[in-house]
């Protein structure tokens, strides 16, 4: 029996190389560009542009904000960095700083950009297709001068429904896109597709790919068996196994009554290290003891710092054993799931907190 | 008109302040506590600390991780810093290091802390009186030596029900804590209350209080009006305001379809700036034109990095104008009504997140 208190983050960086490859390879002759914003959806954006840059060889890069670009360029000096979010007053010494390309979705943006242009960097331009999110629309096309339209070194619009085969959006967003770029933007090269839509099929691929999503692990396509690797593993330690009695409550609000007597493991982490209080009396960690799997029910409210959980049928079950929240076999489309949210949520959430002992596994983890 | 893109949190150390004082005050002759773990619930725990310490004069505080009492201790030198969590294999070192008091919620612990005592440290420990989550059981408590019992500096339990005034919990778990701090350790101060506690009324209070939720503006006693300030606010910019004809959808899968024209603004703040995903369709965002407050509905889901809101009916309305997300007239609490959830898990995911601008605001913000 060994006491533990800390919550273990594990991220595989093999297995994220293996995901963009296999990414880069549906991908045809597009070039994939990586999506390292929200701190590569906090799993580290620096440690994760730099694994991709040396051993994937990817040269193109996203962001959402300029902060974000700037902290990994030191460590891909020469790759391209596209900004989603645009440049702005709050932004633009870094990106003259960092060398950033901005994404330009409106004629103010534009102006902007046309005020501060920075030498030897051409904007992407985004245009609206059908998300109805960021974007020139037509009607904001169809003002600009032929000066404007040589700003841009790429054109780019975002799936609503790439996730969905077949739903009607996506048929429809791309017969705009090749109407809008080819009406507008004919000699540029172009990009549609996140990770998801790199699955609908080679129609969709244009120049470019921006892979995330997929990249970390997530299933783009759920139409289908995932195709992609976990990535990332957490854990956290039981720090007691205790009685429960017939009748008794557990956790704030009184949320969960024991209609038996019930044996219950209180784990160290929460909502404080990004597990969704959602899954308060729904959710459900795992152990894994003698090479068996066994299930434990959250009971009562999910904490800031602890979950409770019923161990009533696991036996031989000690303080300092790891409960395993996401892994290979609950990965975290399982738990966004079970907390009513996808995926995405909740990767983007966890690797943000720093009570969490990381570790980086694969080749480049030193 | 200036173009913005990145969203801003500013932190109110006056009204943090101010709350600690007025609950200090409610609090009479019990040591106030804060309660800085979690990184201050994501607001900084080195900020909150020293500002606490130098204005306050609070000289105890609370902590879930060794991690983080070592992050505050250079900044609070003599102060009584524990550690919730307790003291295990992966933190003796910090404790060691930054002096840590460990709260001991178990046999287990206990055993541990016998075996690795650090020269005049003397813990705490925490006893279970109706929560069901970390604590000695009667059971337990049976079982300790009477050296056993002179290890500790402090008797304390946790509330299930603190914010529901007239809740049978309370008093069964003031009725087991008095008789178990009697029959075990008679001569011990204890702590029985968090933030909660404090407003049930003088019996509650005993020897310390742990301050942690109100000071942050949240209301623990949601039976009535709040009385703390609201400390955050959080602002996001407009990227683009555009037309949504009848017809059209907004946002990933579609969810929201125009019924009529409409206008939309598109801000830089999503899920990956901790804006729960689950305001999608539900929650709302706040212009502040000409002094008058619009209210603006969001529509589709709330992606990553952006939210769409319906700002049909509001003039004058321009990119770079700020949307507010959590104000003195939209705070904390409200979010949490509106996202399925409470206040508490809302700002503990906010303030993790490096893309906002943060500005602390007071005397202490140099």
């Amino acid at each position: 029996m060994s006491i533990l208190t800390r919550p273990i983050l594990e991220i595989n960086l093999d297995s994220l190389v293996e995901n963009f490859q296999a990414l880069q390879k549906i991908s045809g002759k597009a070039t994939a560009a990586a999506v390292v914003k929200d701190d590569a959806y906090g799993l580290g954006a620096v440690k994760v542009a730099e694994v991709l840059y040396k051993r994937a060889k990817c040269r193109h890069f996203f962001v959402a904000h300029a902060v974000e670009g700037k902290e990994v360029r030191a460590i891909i000096p020469d790759a391209q960095i596209y900004v989603l979010q645009g440049m702005g007053r709050d932004s633009l010494s870094d990106f003259e700083e960092a060398r950033l390309i901005p994404v330009i979705s409106s004629k103010e943006q534009l102006a902007y950009w046309k005020e501060h242009r920075i030498p030897g960097i051409k904007p992407a331009i985004n245009i609206e297709t059908g998300l109805n999110r960021l974007g020139f629309r037509e009607f904001d096309l169809s003002e600009l001068s032929e000066d404007d339209k040589k700003e841009f070194s790429l054109v780019m619009s975002h799936l609503a429904c790439g996730d969905a085969q077949g739903h009607f959006m996506n048929q429809h967003q791309l017969d705009m896109f090749i109407f809008l770029k080819e009406t507008y933007f004919p000699k540029l090269p172009g990009s549609l597709s996140a990770s998801d839509g790199t699955f609908l099929g080679e129609g969709y691929l244009f120049d470019m790919v921006r892979l995330g999503a997929a990249m970390y692990g997530i299933n783009t396509a759920p139409y289908r068996q995932n195709q992609m690797k976990n990535v990332i593993t957490v854990k956290a330690p039981v720090l007691q196994i205790t009685d429960l009695p017939k009748g008794d409550f557990v956790g704030y609000s009184a949320t969960y009554r024991a209609n038996a007597n019930r044996k219950i493991a209180i784990i160290s982490i929460g909502y404080g290290d990004g597990i969704p209080r959602s899954l308060s009396n729904v959710g459900k960690v795992f152990f894994n003891l003698c090479d068996k799997l066994h299930e434990a029910r959250i009971l009562g409210r999910v904490s800031m710092d602890n979950i409770v959980c019923d161990v009533t049928d696991i036996k031989n079950l000690q303080v300092g054993d790891m409960a395993h929240l996401i892994a290979d076999f609950y990965t975290l489309d399982d738990m966004g799931r079970d907390a009513g949210t996808i995926g995405y949520e909740i990767i983007s959430r966890i690797g943000k907190n720093n009570r969490f002992i990381r570790h980086y596994l694969g080749d480049d983890s030193q």
